[in-house]
């Protein structure tokens, strides 16, 4: 199956390439993120039927083939040798490098719960920092989900087996 | 830190082990399912302020000390080790073989999404087989959350970031 | 052989997608869970010959070919980057997480014994929560298996070794 | 808590080494295998109430706070660098050379199960081979468990969910 | 040295815990960013004279010492086993999963360069999304570094060694 | 090579297929054990010329080519995955756990040495336990081999050094 | 992407051995150190437009195509294999054991920050020993980046998200 | 128990260095090769007897506590990260890039057996290159041990099970 | 890359199985080491031009071609799963087991320095034990280096750096 | 022992801070490079005897004792977690990133050999870049090891081995 979706991302990437459309273009003409359409170019999101619909006009050579082929779920997965991609390993350098900082940020404003990475959005953006230099911001923008206090009485699959415990 | 959890667990395992209580009695004192009980005396997960009470209840040794330790926000988890344990074994392998398919599972019944391991619950239960024979019952009961698809305008992140893009 | 495993799990899921049926309603169909039902369709569960005739009504496709490759013993295996996959990630913390206290319930409630992943039963559920969302209820229901203490006069093949020891 | 098991070990083996006896002698004693005294002695088993009697009997050394820690059940573990020992690695050798070969007998002569490692018997005994040298002959004796058809109608757990699926 | 600075660690937090601030807090009274005072009272950063005397200013009980002691050079370093976090481990799942797609989009808008991990930015903010609910918002803004072209009459270094090549 | 040794051993199994032999019936014949056999069938092991005539009663399909490659030393070798396999992890698991125990008790019966898997034989038999139920017995019978004291009188290949040292 | 990769790589190697030049004899008549040619010709970086004309004139077989393959940003990657060569191994124990050493060096000479590995630059140069015997000298060039004291004033995605915090 | 291992090596070097006697000056006073009088003292080896006589007269400091501690069967380890000494990484590199080669002469000379690492000799010498330089001479002499044909009949263990097969 | 070095071994492999001689025959025929030679044939280690006239007098059926490949610097490379062969493993337990030791003799006879891997020989040899039977006996034979005392005056390299430090 | 070279190195560590001197001034006192005498204060080189009269010299604190433990063979050795810290890891990068072109450029210029990382220098300076900016330059600068052409005749331990092969 991975090398199906190897194939499959070829060649999406290869009907972007003649749109000579970038991602930011596609993400101006979908209403979506510009990492959000690398996704779906990449098999690593659902493209939903609306968004269909608008993706087909920013790129007129998507086929209906390959639009029901992304609106399939997908299996996410990457390829564990990326993080030697100075790119990928300088954000995951940060990750490990402050994510017991960033914790006890969200456990002091929000509480005892985590940034989901699932109900999220990303996005990069081109600032110009105050030497005038260009600054690349990578945006990580999640819901906040509390860890559930795991009470009886609300765990419904519990209520319904009688006689349990 | 790592050490201070390890002696925290060992006073809290101590405080159970002399209530001569099991889980399962502190659980139905307490309102919680009884793997939930057993993560609070492990710190592996936030004692909430009205919990307290009950548990100190059902175990009257508690501290305030105790209780004030277990309401901060834990850092969860494990030794890689423990992997080797016949019964933790049994669970991973079970996850990893039947994995796949429970995911195609969730995306034929639910949509592109995924079973949250933060509002969610877990409890062990005892059974009687068809043979009468005891059997050992672990519910895992998670939200659905669907990926979101990640739309600039429901991006309020971004929204707030003009002249971004 | 991973190749030929592979192949065969294709050509399985074809027929599956052709059948427009999911998991559940052959699941109805056959009398099998749910998840047992994707395990027989990516061959990691061996098909009885009972069953081979339910399965044969639900998916009229299957060849007699294909039915006969299914009741062969299976070589049970995973992708180790399955891992990777939010779906089975989030399982897999569950168990790592909550893996010694699920341990310690079961010495409490059962003994010193372990829940067997061989004779088991998986199945996922969709119910409602307290707060009216969609929950995944993933139930995990193995025989309860106690540690032999391994006594010569029942070791029968000890017995057999005559002069040993 | 694995520097307490260290601990209790380390004791465990000066009582056994301050008796003199073998863990052969012990087994004879005990009616036990003999690798399962050293299970026992190494706190990975559980001593059975009739047993500790016997046992009592066999090392009188044994104090009664001994003798309970050792009627715990037991978190089962070993050093991972364990392999590096001869005797070990030349047994892993085995396993993983001759592994898919007993897999398949098994399948032949049983059908599609395993061995099981709980209810499980290992001894080691001293043969002469046909040269004349000794020879070491470890058994190992599990029960064959057939994994299970996953059966609605069998899953108790399943049937107490009214109206799941 | 890493128990050490495990100590000096431990110390600090002490300090803070004291102050009965919150990160956020000494963030205002410094002008620091919020993940960057944690990482200060982590030793994962270099605290720079003029702020030693803010941070002094709001969290007075620090020592000289300590103050000292922040001004070295840190080790910066993580335990391996902090990926367990599941908030650190959703961080990493959101990079490596996306990291492809961020990669691409820096070279379509930048070039061929990467965010720099050194030159960089990090916080954590509190948004309320389209449905009402609390956002966590963590920022990664680092400087953007093309990828020099290695021409030899730049590389200062090989024009001092005469007679190279 | 690892391409072609798979090939072979399709090859051979579909032989063994073809005749309609379990690999007892092929050791009965052959004076094998059954694992044995099955390792000649993988090119796990060399057949040897006189076991060639037997093999190729045996199963008269193998070709003179075949017997000619399976008469090769093999290079062995396997799939690191298959440790996923439950029947061959349960194996392993009972050779880590119990791996200590057994290596005292040949330290305690033989001296200071090990099992050796060179000079070794395994079988899988079919018991019939104390509770009437199927048993998988699995035997390693290895030749003891004392760790050598290093003389240098009796290093031959150093007498043969004059002058050294 | 990776076997594309490896193709391209394949052909542009055929061309560099069809002209007959060395590496350093590119160098020199295209102005980039012998390293940045070879990574150049490995798809390690970038080829500029100033540079694809002289490096046309260097290797004139270079088509068009190539050149325009050449001049996308590359994915940086390498065979996790490759420590095996003594080559690499050598270098990579050189950067373990002595890194410690070198990094303390920085911080004294130049502050709390590092060498980049982006604004870099590689030489092989071949220089004659004390001894008269040939030497290899491997010259890393980076430019010092100091790490940045993350102040919100200067944090300019900060700035313009409005009443965070 | 490694503890007890490291502190007994300790206090066997601290004798070693007391005696100023080099391993070779030992080894010939005790008839052992220079290696294996190392790995006594690293606690790596079992004191025999009549050795331990020699040893004594060799390194009259050592007591007869140690020297019994020193007849004890040892459990053989490595510390893993022992593979970053330069001298040890020489010796595995060798191994592994000379391996095969060294598997294919041993298969030529003797048949299909390996090179025992238990009935073994190791010694290193200091010899004069033809370029007048002094040289390493590790030698490794072990007993050819021919993998065994596994017939029935020779395996003395399955002939004691009656009826087995 | 890996394929074509296969590819290539597999036709040296096959010219030589052709000719019907040993390593040990070509060994003597070309005044090489028996393990060189294997390494020749496997495109482990460089073919010199003196030595090429010999081999192809050795082995006529080789191509010019085929010499010409043979006389290209070789990547040095080898399967990680090779440790799996029991040859190989025991020659790499003895390198770990026996590490240290074969260090701390290396530093008392020769001085801080180690064995050299590249000014380097290897052969195997078959001797006969004092018992009568066959004995492997693995030579490596290397060049003492000394590690260097890093004086600037001798760091030709530094000296031609004007103005640095 | 690895905690003894801690506690050594702590020492040495100490005296340095005392003495306010940096890596480059007692460089300049000594004659060495910079990295060579941070190198000696972390144990991971040996002091050579007319060096110790000048590091006495530039360090008077050091005492006899501390010299004299200067003074034996280090075991060299680093914490793999050290590959966590930028520095380390931004020229661990660049070594496997320009491995392979490394590697090829000595073999055209030097042949097939390597850079040794025994009879090697190191050092970490400071330049100005063309656009006036602080680089750090680290040299490695280590001897041309030609893999030697294994003949039998120059190998002097072969020769001595009268009758082998």
């Amino acid at each position: 199956m991975a090398e199906d979706k190897a194939k499959l991302i070829s060649i999406l990437q290869g009907v972007k390439l003649k749109s000579g459309k970038s991602y930011n273009e596609i993400a101006e003409q979908t209403g979506l993120t510009n990492v959000y359409v690398a996704q779906l170019l990449r098999r690593q999101a659902q493209l939903k039927p609306d968004t269909a619909v608008k993706l087909k006009a920013a790129l007129p050579e998507l086929s209906d083939h390959l639009l029901n082929e992304m609106m399939k779920p997908p299996v996410r997965s990457y390829d564990p040798n990326l993080i030697q991609d100075p790119t990928v390993y300088r954000l995951n350098e940060a990750v490990m490098h402050f994510g017991e900082s960033i914790k006890e940020i969200i456990n002091e404003e929000f509480g005892d719960g985590i940034m989901s990475a699932i109900d999220f959005y990303c996005s990069v953006d081109k600032v110009t920092g105050v030497d005038g230099k260009d600054r690349v911001v990578v945006t990580f923008d999640g819901k906040y989900l509390p860890h559930t206090e795991q009470k009886s009485e609300h765990m419904v699959s519990k209520k319904k087996l009688p006689g349990s415990q």
